[in-house]
């Protein structure tokens, strides 16, 4: 059991915490190998995460959930005799892999989210980013296909579900003016979401304690840098690949705006609430020098 | 070009419609075969379906639209190896099955059907039953594995899109409280709908001119009847085997309320809105006598 | 009967109309040479404009109604026994007169108009210049007596009842600061009250089908000019006398921020309808280079 | 100069009543005897009678005006050489006499009233029992052409003018639903407003102290009596013809739900606002027993 | 009896005043050397100030009331065995002497206030400046100890409770950022209220007619002045000592954008309602200059 | 440090307490010998204690304190060299200790426990039973003397208080309708509150740890029991007197409508936060059996 000085100092530090995040908007993003790790939508890191985010919404935080979806889509594509090609790290996208993104993407993996959700609440809505034009893309690269870049988030959209008591969870689909739809990279689509929705805060959950001294000390994490801090660290050797665009994508967040964004580690239960209502936090925050 | 005698004829008529559908719901079911025969969703009758639900949309009817898939779940099954089954003409569902089904409905015709409305207007929101709860529903009959009924509607859901300025496109996948998805006729699903949303008229897109007196005179359409006179010839041969769930969801709707229910041809471009803004209509409309 | 492509092609052409005039203000002005012709309000004319004037109402158009009454005036005058005088087109004005405008516009007229709206449906409400200080004027030549021009329209007065669900017919009598009543020309005023009220349209009901590139044949009619090419043409010969104050008005309307103005005939049946919401229209609309 | 004992009583008399009047509906009826002797819309009784309804509003009361005009109406009959003819008082309404009556209330002494108000401030408008359907009237007798009374008043439609800020003053004009025009007489149809707007007060402005114990003798004023008390008088002997209906229409606004009428004299300036504001009044109060 | 000319006269005059000062802010401040004289809270004047507040408050003035009781304090300092001590004609204020002023002015002068409103109806509330940091101070010279300046007035407050439906009665005790409580002289405060307040007008209950231009003759009443002549006055010799700081008051309110400041006879019942509903008034108005 | 495991708990626990009271009453008696064992307003306790109200507040919770202070009195009453009489544990209240109660409550306790609150956050207001009517009393018992009961509560003014962003600290001194003070008993007063506000809550702050089964043995402590089970309890030996009068108070106060009483150690800093915010709490819960 725990002490009442323990207990009385969690709160003390919680609720300011909470009164001062009430009302504002977090995007958490989750990652597809988080998703793969955890071993499908039903296991206890899933529920804690859902239970996470709806805990924040019980105290007034505006939850959007972002997911990727990788390695799913490979599995997939694999299944119905497809071989995924990369260039650069990004797929190759023609339109037939296109039509296997939007059916793992938006008919599985989101519908998996949605029902992690509501088996505890049901406000789960699932949103593609061709919703209601939620996310405007423009091609990246004719060779890459229909790999497209955000050029616009109609932010007013989660805003609006937000309002009616919903959590929305997005999947990263896009399309362009003409209604060409595109796959877009994941960490990027939820940077510039919660760029365009005035995020208090972008959290990345992933399978790392968040960013290390040294990649092979589990003990050497730095709990907090400012942006220009992490473009320098981006720099340097010793960063995994996987690593570098959550990095970019933090630094870009917070310098356009977000008030900081975190590195987290998807693999300890309630690590979300544990980053966000305690003095400590959990993993990497990178915040905005001044 | 039309005489001013004529034109003022369809204004004078249609005005008194629009005021009164105005702020109304209006839900339109659109058949996967419709869908088929209207080889993808890039056609013209598309298109023309689309812009009549903007143009509904644009002075102040709130439609909803709710679409079925038989055809292509079937294709898909076959894509990956797997033979339909049916029993008494409904698909047995195994997890499998529900999964590949949720991927067709969800993931490819919900985003086809999305696109058209967003190429011509960026409002097209996709909805499965799963989302916020909005079809609760439970097992039919453990021979045909997850297949759902209909048990309750969380009408609010679409009625916030909508106040929201939205046009939600429905897949019938539901929930039950458990978690557990079920496959759902998307007949009987958009029947469900509109009673639980007061909705002022359903509307069936179909592949045939309407309820034929002759089924073999396209020339033989009943314009209007009863729910109790459609109940009576149900009974009658000569009624198509496909016809029949819609008949039935027809007299079923407008008894629970719906003010009334329109079978027409989604083969005519334009269907919507001339059953709907014309004294004479296309197709047959249902109502329930007083 | 009409056939389902041409019912479909004025509906699809009429609903943008719709969606965009609704919620904006169109001020139909009612001459009183179209009165005299039609031959006193119950006229199937009279009761077309009506009518006309609801299904606009009835989809969110607001209409406010204008009208003249010179010819009325005349009759009235010589029935006390009292002949009309004109000095330069104008209405000479002594006291006794200006009592007769009152009483034939106001008590007899405006009248007549509210009638006809209120048979279709209770709705119509008469208002004079002088209520609620809605066009203050002062005397534009002490030869012409109690001759007056609009210096001030009170346009929030027609919108307060427009926002109660009313449709304003207004009388052309207007009262300077200190309380004196004045006879205004309807067509400026009409003009002075689209201008303040920020109106969308203004169309000035004729017995002419337009202005005509040859007066004396009626299918020459011009459809669409600019304000500009009005004033110019308004220079050349051949324009009937009668004509010169609308097309001036029209000019002065669009260039005072009214979207268009429209002449059109009002002996054509529902010609106000066919003018807003067919691509076509039926007479002569005024536009402003951008 | 007043002293301050006489000021402070003064005030502190009124300002309970003023707080209990404000936002309450007060119809106050000017009879067209009282117009007439008061010669014109320009004299300073009009003056002081604008002035108190404009000083009542200013404080929050909501005042209403509704005019006769009987003498009016004679004399411009017989300017257009017809002469007026009566059965048992109420006068024989052809429709060219209909035309005359609309003429004169509407067009010239209502259009007076008016101008009375808005000399002081721009907030009168005119409004005859046709518009918006505000008086719904039945013929009263065949024989007495269109004379008609009252079965229905929109009160919505005068609080939705006072909620606009503007003071009604009504001509009792009133149609059936097919549209036909009726003449009403005004003590009943001031009674109807108040009675359907549910007033606080009815005032009639007459041309006599009040009720007179002795008809002779201006000392014997009633004070105060009850609706039960009046309608007992009213079988007297000694009564002024005209008083009568004055008296009825009290008796019939107090049991109808007004909570007290008024009869007081015209001729004395301000008469309105001692009896709404002392405890003394000055005219004579009809109220109902509990 | 007044008779109905007087009557008309004072109610003609009263009401544009009540119209003009409904809604807006009037503050009164009570002078301790008032109350003194008043002879406890049961007098019958402050039961006449009682009610010129409620009477005013029912007509929609927001009125406050700010008090003092410098005599007060001094008994009771007495009583608990403490001489006062004053310095520059400012009370001398140690912790002891601190708790004392507070115990008195909130835990007495407040309460008898509070009691003499609430006993005409329950809308008194006592309100310290010390609450929710209604007065911010600072200290004004260590030789003086705990007394203040006011340099802030969280005007909000009082603002709420007259929303609220309530009339604020204030006791002059401020707090600094740290808490510390400060004595205020209760003439500044209530200036300092009224100009945070945006108050139309200040009014001081005084135990003279106002400022005289003789102060042996109470006939030489000066009614009305600006801030700039009688802050040439001030420098006169002749001006009684107690009546200095609130002439100095009076100037600042006006210049600090209160309409104007009014020196009244506290000892002259209804006072109050004669100095703001009459064109005379009763004592000596300031005003600003254009 | 605490775990991650540990601090996960105790804000997964605390969460939905917070969401369930968000928009809650809790009503808060301070006692008079908790205030006097504490210390002064300065106190580490009482500055734990005002965090904890500010922290409830700032996640929603409406606090409402409540204050005594018996000891204070008598420690006052001696120094003017007045000698505390009781009655049955009542204190006998002449006028001139109603006076002296007043000071103390009003104008010293009070005032300390908003200085506590002011000086972390300036949103205490004190609030006496007699402002706006707060607390309506009728003499209990006339050999008292001055000694009440509450007999009305005007919830209404504490809702509007917390509405406006306002911690109200209520002084217990009530007055009957002709505006008689009286001094009423905090623990009784209190609970009546709480009923009248529909608390969800109230929480008695005493110098105990609550209801022990041992009055010797600190670890006896009851956690939880019905309102009926208190009652017997109650008529057992060996309750301290003083605790009696809380613990019907808490009776009452639970079948009255409140959601349940709370008895803790006010000794314990925040210990108002731990028994409202986790599972186990501190002290003792009394709530209703179903």
């Amino acid at each position: 059991m725990i002490g009442s000085n323990d207990t009385a100092e969690v709160l003390v530090q919680a609720l300011p915490y909470i009164r001062r995040f009430s009302g504002k908007t977090v995007v958490v993003k989750l990652g597809g190998a988080a998703l793969h790790n955890a071993n499908g939508a039903g296991s206890d890191l899933d529920r804690a995460m859902a239970q996470d985010v709806l805990l924040l919404k019980s105290v007034g935080v505006r939850v959007v959930l972002v997911h990727g979806g990788g390695p799913q889509i490979d599995d997939f594509m694999r299944k119905v005799g497809k071989e995924p090609e990369f260039r650069g790290g990004l797929r190759v996208t023609d339109a037939e892999t296109l039509d296997i993104v939007r059916m793992v993407l938006v008919g599985k993996i989101n519908r998996d989210l949605v029902s992690a959700i509501n088996r505890e609440e049901p406000v789960g809505v699932g949103v593609s980013g061709e919703d209601g034009g939620l996310l405007t893309a423009v091609q990246r690269d004719p060779d890459l296909g229909f790999v497209g870049d955000v050029t616009h988030v109609r932010a007013a959209l989660l805003h609006q579900l937000l309002d009616d008591g919903l959590t929305p969870v997005v999947s990263t689909v896009g399309a362009d003016a003409a209604g060409q739809p595109y796959n877009i990279n994941a960490d990027d689509a939820a940077m510039a979401i919660a760029v365009a929705m005035g995020a208090e805060k972008i959290v990345y959950l992933t399978a790392a304690p968040g960013l290390l001294e040294d990649v092979d000390d589990p003990d050497s994490l730095v709990h907090r840098l400012t942006s220009a801090e992490l473009r320098d660290r981006i720099a340097d050797a010793g960063i995994s690949d996987g690593m570098i665009p959550k990095l970019r994508a933090c630094a870009d967040a917070v310098e356009g705006g977000v008030g900081s964004a975190h590195i987290i580690d998807g693999r300890v239960a309630h690590a979300i609430l544990i980053e966000l209502l305690t003095d400590e936090g959990i993993g990497t925050m990178v915040w905005k020098a001044a």
